[in-house]
């Protein structure tokens, strides 16, 4: 059972709050291994679903999954000057195997675009053979010095996708295409908006040409690097000597994409929905959606409250039912009502169920929403038809009301520097403003504020007059950016 | 496109036959890391299928499933005695992490008991806590010197089971119904017969009470071990102070069992079904059940053909057709049908559909199974109905030819050593015999013929008539035995 304490406000200490419901709602724990933690199977559910609807979005696509190996020769990271530069630093070595100090290192991988586009060489000779369009879902280990609970963890899962062009412009194509289905799934399964956009060279994935990324606002008013989709251009391809036969014959190098999303996304969903009082999960990613709590006093209201839960549970989640609902009848003995109320709102599942010999003498079964506490009878035979319809709603609504409040912290009026200073070291915001390109720009309001160009937007988001000025330097503009600090 | 070169027979090499098939069909590739395969798209095609099969038998009695760190604390492993003979001499040893050398050298799990009971001795603490039943889909490490696509890697994908009990029966009843669900699986999903039993003590998991285990005759009638299932006794919950308080308030050490299944099981599939011809996959298993090769000369002949062969793909695999059938229309241009035919016959497709400008006017198809190779005519009214029937009785079909073969291979009568010497140098066989119970029979057992006890049969699979004497010594039996050489 829960921890029966008070958590933390997200007011008082949002970063408490997080790791208190993480470990509370039995997300994931500590484990004995520096960084690295263990996932439950309340957090593991979460993953599960994400994987599920992620997945078929990408087979839909056209995309195949494929395992390529753990370890990855230390010389394979070095044939991409950029990508050993920025990976070297942060992996974790085997040096020994079967009792014998290796030849050469193995390479515990960070991320595998330098194994799998040697593979790729292997198996592409000719513009038939292209394009390939693969995806794995693996743990990578990155040697993280400062780690927390599912947002950076020495080890991670995530899917890595990894895809093989004739030209430019498919690649191209296909970085954007990836980025929006990982909008997709943010908006309607996670309920958590998201702006899209190009990264600055300075946040620029190590190798790539062009890195595109979701980010999330937080409760707290930081940014979330969501997911991101990078166009590889040929710098891979040069490194490992993936060309093809042109359909004129001649040899050329192809162009490549990668992209992913991590078990983070479990870190932002709590902390894009979490309150005071527990988890809030959408419907659509619930392990349970809804859970029914058997109110009772005496042995017979007990068998008779249960008998009818269980029909329920059967009706709503058995086939034939139409959607089947995630259903389960929680019968713990040992705990009062109240004390199931305050472990399922801790948990987050969607709605609650009471059901008690009065509400069955009426017929009807009361509903509990978590996102809003609202409270309701509803009949008991039309059931079924009531939750699915609910479900919906609390789906829609959780993704509403996370825009509302990213919009309300949003920032798209001229700020000088010294407001956007202000904001930055208070409550926080994406603050929408004019940037000259400057690396040195980037860099001196990083060192000011810790804030970050997140990503310079897509038409859609960005500001109805476009900004004239750089933030900073007040020189005339290259680009809108959205600044926030992150995570 | 598949090499179109001729495969090895398996009668002229067994070994060669198996290799090049894996290679040919894209199960898998050789990596540049020594032992290490990537698995390409048509082998975790198969093994996607294979983990939602077993994921739905696993949920379905209770576990659920979670995720534990890859890297071990050394010091963890060499808690249980037995453990550490076992696992120390095979593993990857990280000991660089972050550019700096570890304090305490971190090995890549070969398999999780150490630091799963390690954290369940952190969540129980009362009998409430218990059952704990999980599981974890993960990829392990052992560092083997000879290795083998599929059958023997340094790293493979598995899922480990690991449950904690309140008494010794209850965790013996779990080892033997997860044992009982492997078998289910790979009898009615892989068509792989299997004889279940008890290992002798010398095979036995290293920290385990009893180890029971799943054993399959391959078409060379060497035994493949394909699944495992352990009743741990109280060993790993000593060493990592699992304990639990009784319904009577004692203090008391929990009762483990572990169990899994690895990407192993691709290589039994193809050693029980393949042919000279190229790969057989039972269809619940096949990612791809049918394929439609259309046939055509002209232009508008392949429009007309290929419309309708997208039309009955659309009507197989779409919803509301009632069980879907994965169905794939090979539109390649640049390939004649025989060709075709060739490559998805080495893929194993269970069933090609031939589809022509003559059948249209017919208004039939040309159905081949891929095990018998039988041709039939169909009428495209009734298409869907015979194709799933067909699907049905493929899978049936090949299970039934895969124990014939297995039972045409064993031999139950009572045999001489000499005789027993002779069948292991000569074509192999499962040789059920009895043994005295002794580890010096078994072991000189194993240096004379290279066989070895793969398990002390359950009851329904013993002979008739017990053997009275041990194949060796010629005192009398402690048990019937089933000898065999291994994989």
């Amino acid at each position: 059972m829960a921890d029966d304490r008070k958590l933390p406000t997200r007011a008082d200490d949002f970063s408490a709050w997080y790791n208190e419901l993480v470990l509370r709602a039995e997300l994931a724990d500590y484990s004995p291994v520096r960084g690295c933690m263990v996932i439950r199977p309340p957090g593991y559910g979460i993953w599960e679903r994400m994987q599920r609807a992620l997945d078929d979005m990408f087979k839909e696509t056209g995309h195949q999954n494929a395992y390529f190996p753990l370890f990855i020769p230390e010389s394979f990271l070095r044939k991409e000057a950029q990508h050993v530069e920025g990976f070297a630093p942060e992996t974790a070595v085997v040096t020994i195997g079967g009792g014998k100090v290796l030849d050469e290192p193995l390479v515990v991988r960070p991320t595998s675009e330098t194994i799998i586009y040697a593979m790729f060489a292997k198996w592409v000779q000719s513009y038939r053979d292209l394009p390939i369009l693969m995806n794995q879902w693996a743990n990578v280990v990155r040697w993280e010095m400062r780690t927390r609970l599912f947002l950076r963890t020495l080890e991670f899962l995530w899917q890595e996708g990894h895809t093989a062009h004739a030209t430019h412009d498919e690649a191209e194509t296909e970085a954007r295409q990836m980025l929006g289905i990982y909008r997709k799934f943010m908006e309607e399964w996670v309920a958590m908006p998201v702006v899209t956009g190009q990264k600055s060279d300075s946040e620029r994935f190590a190798g790539a040409l062009r890195t595109y990324s979701c980010e999330a606002m937080m409760q707290d008013n930081k940014a979330l690097q969501a997911g991101t989709s990078h166009n590889l251009g040929q710098n891979f391809a040069k490194a490992f000597d993936l060309t093809f036969q042109t359909e004129s014959g001649e040899t050329a190098h192809a162009w490549n994409t990668s992209w992913g999303v991590s078990t983070r996304l479990i870190g932002g969903l709590v902390m894009t929905h979490g309150d005071d009082v527990g988890l809030r999960v959408p419907p659509r990613l619930a392990p349970i959606e809804l859970v029914i709590v058997p109110i009772y006093k005496t042995d017979a209201e007990r068998a008779r409250v249960i008998e009818v839960a269980q029909g329920v549970r059967a009706a709503l989640s058995g086939p034939g039912s139409g959607v089947p609902i995630r259903t389960h009848v929680d019968v713990r003995e040992h705990l009062k009502p109240g004390a199931k109320y305050y472990d399922w709102e801790l948990r987050g599942v969607p709605i609650r169920m009471e059901l008690g010999p009065r509400d069955l003498d009426r017929e009807q079964a009361v509903i509990v929403r978590r996102d809003t506490r609202e409270k309701q009878p509803v009949p008991l035979a039309t059931i079924g038809e009531a939750v699915r319809g609910l479900l919906t709603r609390i789906q829609g609504d959780m993704f509403a009301a996370a825009r509302e409040r990213r919009e309300a912290h949003s920032v798209r009026e001229p700020v000088t520097y010294d407001r956007f200073r202000e904001i930055m070291e208070g409550e926080g915001a994406f603050v929408y403003a004019g940037w000259c390109g400057g690396a040195e720009c980037e860099a001196q309001v990083k060192t000011d504020t810790k804030a970050t160009i997140r990503v310079l937007p897509d038409p859609e988001f960005r500001s109805p007059e476009a900004p004239t000025r750089c933030l900073r330097c007040d020189q005339p503009v290259k680009s809108e950016a959205l600044w926030a600090r992150a995570y």
